[in-house]
């Protein structure tokens, strides 16, 4: 008799799962392999930025009140006293009528208020000494980017749990983070199961498939922050599978095991999950595809037991792998980015249950479409290679028309959302 | 006297660059070190998919010819000759009312042409054998996927260039590409010029500050998909940093200096260029920030010149080192992504030249808005971690305000496009 599965909603699988997520580990790496990670610490500014007074522009730093009598037909006189460029410190503290030659980024001598740009100034010798002239009155403070104007020493400038990307890592350079705390990749095991599978460097033999699965779940682990470990393949046969499994939860944070979760006669997943005496989740949920997908517990492992399926695994993979992964690297947005969007095809199926259509997005004229991939055929593999979000069509709804609005989750964006939903 | 150089638009400063892209170099990789890696070969179908017929379901295959008298009141028997999971090679040819209780994915033996799902069928044993009774007429090639029905050997089915995602793995395994062509990342060597900069491990000092250029570039050059080597650092001294950056050449493929491009007294970039024998292609371009953003040839190497600025390096990278390390990748679309957004916040300035805008997305009710990050001050670093496109501002325009059309250049897009504009 074929046992008969009560399935659940998607979105109550996920949260039953997100139960189980565990709180990340930090590691310490140097600024230079951060690219990429997620900070397990704040960003603190460690000083003011500037750190001093700083011009904007290469020109001449002088005292205000010195220019306050200059005129296009009295031009004020000053005497250069010194010469600094970005990183030399002025030595000099400015008395009247005193000006410095400073460069973009410098720092502004003692008893200067203000930069006179190069282009309104002019200079010349006179008795071996250098003077420069002034034609117009200067404002206190006129071109001085102040000390702490940009950054004040002890803002918090970046969240924990944020991803490292350029713009940060310019960030935690200027405030001296030559190390950086960032979360330490959850190890993600994988091991295919299913006779008819083949390794990737085998020769095509009757009744065979090589083993795709394995490799694309290895990606989306990649691609969510996970370091994934593939740990080979499995004939359907329970006390060897078994015995691998056990040890495979020895060496990874969790595993993922492709096929064998569905109700067939070598479907072996569930009778593994009993033998291991870890708590089964859920077996089956409202969704197309991944329907068969099944979560366990043991201990602090959780074991994600995904279709064979190519397409349902890497939903599934999506769906409960990812925030599990991101949300041990402290994101507080673990959830795939879900956004609107307007159908540019026509999807007339109709969706008994919520179903995760592969699309990719289109942006057109400040509007976002999504065009389902490979709708003109059902060659799931060759789709997934184009496909950049998933279209999320609830169930109970018959299909939908061009020009419907619909919602989507986009696959590689790594900013994601607080919810699910 | 302070040099006067002529500005061009930033559209042609761009091309004469681009005219300079080198080929890619291919090197091949295992599979699963392929991930986020560039395609230096088309992926082609090596076999058809599925490569036999095949049962979409747990079920019976038999011949849809014995059926056609099965009704509710008079339902047919068959005799099951065998018993096959996915991976198992039937072995028995099916004659008249016989039947092989088969699973998914599995083979379709010999003579049947369909498959009865197991929810329709009753199976009873009787004198030792093992039977199967169907109540409804089955349709030839009902339940049958055919062989080629998904892909079609030979079929091209994805491009060269394009970025390998979870998806583009799953059809290298199907197709057994064990080791996959991937373009070499390109080496771009880094070096920060300016007496003025301090290590990221130093304390800060009077009228220094840190070095976050070098690991901010270095993060722009790994996202486009190259190799950053950080070279050290120089002070603003000619002779030894053209030996520096003299020897840099000979260790990687082009290379990017930051600082010391302007017009400034201590700015040695223009006469280091001279003396390698280097032709500087523009050192001024009609936009901001980074309108002093220079590049240069030597032989079939690029110096880019970027500002020590650090919006204008961001910028400058973006644009013009972005391109040229995707171009090397066999990308046949080097340039950010550009769409049309509507913006979000008002940008009052004007506009005398193109203006990149560090901004970040926001997707609502299926459109596309842009928000300027940092808006509120002018932290220049702290924004920079918070933007994700730039907003292109055209020159001659007066500001901008709350719900104009503005375009935008995606930063962690990679899908980029054809051209520039």
């Amino acid at each position: 008799m074929v046992e008969i599965r009560k399935p659940i909603p998607v979105e109550k699988a996920i949260r039953e799962v997100m139960n189980y997520a565990s709180k990340g580990i930090v590691e310490e790496v140097p600024i230079e392999n951060s690219h990429q990670r997620r900070l397990a610490q704040q960003v603190v500014a460690t000083n003011n930025v500037p750190s001093f007074h700083k011009s904007p522009y290469d020109g001449f730093a002088l005292r205000s009140i010195d220019t306050n009598e200059a005129s296009l037909e009295s031009p004020i006189e000053f005497e250069v006293v010194e010469h600094i460029g970005a990183g030399q410190v002025p030595t000099k503290k400015l008395h009247n009528n005193q000006a410095t030659r400073i460069m973009t980024g410098a720092q502004i001598p003692e008893g200067a208020d203000c930069v006179a740009m190069f282009e309104i100034c002019k200079t010349y010798k006179k008795d071996d000494k250098t003077y420069v002239s002034l034609k117009r009155k200067m404002e206190m403070g006129q071109n001085i980017i102040k000390e702490g104007s940009e950054v004040v020493m002890g803002e918090v400038l970046i969240e924990k749990g944020t991803m490292i990307t350029p713009g940060v890592i310019a960030s935690l350079a200027t405030f001296g983070y030559s190390s950086v705390k960032v979360a330490r990749e959850p190890v993600i095991g994988i091991i295919a199961t299913g006779t008819e599978l083949l390794d990737v460097d085998e020769e095509l033999r009757p009744g065979k498939i090589r083993n795709s699965n394995a490799y694309m779940i290895s990606s989306q682990i990649e691609r969510a922050g996970g370091t994934p470990k593939y740990l080979g393949k499995l004939a359907d046969e329970l006390e060897s599978s078994y015995e691998t499994i056990k040890e495979a939860l020895e060496e990874v944070d969790h595993l993922v095991t492709t096929g064998g979760v569905s109700v067939g006669d070598f479907d072996l997943m569930p009778a593994i999950y009993e033998k291991l005496g870890a708590e089964v989740l859920f077996n089956k949920i409202a969704m197309r595809p991944g329907s068969v997908t099944t979560v366990a517990v043991l201990g602090n492992q959780l074991l994600f037991g995904l279709s064979g399926n190519p397409s349902a695994c890497y939903v599934g993979g999506e769906l409960f792998l990812r925030p599990i992964i991101q949300a041990s690297q402290f994101s507080t947005t673990p959830y795939l980015k879900r956004i609107k969007a307007t159908l540019a095809d026509e999807f007339p199926k109709p969706n008994p249950f919520t179903r995760f259509v592969r699309c990719y997005v289109v942006y057109k004229d400040g509007k976002v479409y999504t065009k389902v991939a490979g709708i003109d055929k059902s060659n799931v593999v060759t789709s997934l290679a184009y496909s950049d979000c998933l279209m999320v069509l609830p169930g109970g709804t018959r299909g939908f028309k061009i020009g419907d609005e619909v919602e989507i989750l986009l696959l590689n964006n790594y900013e994601g959302q607080q919810d699910f939903n």
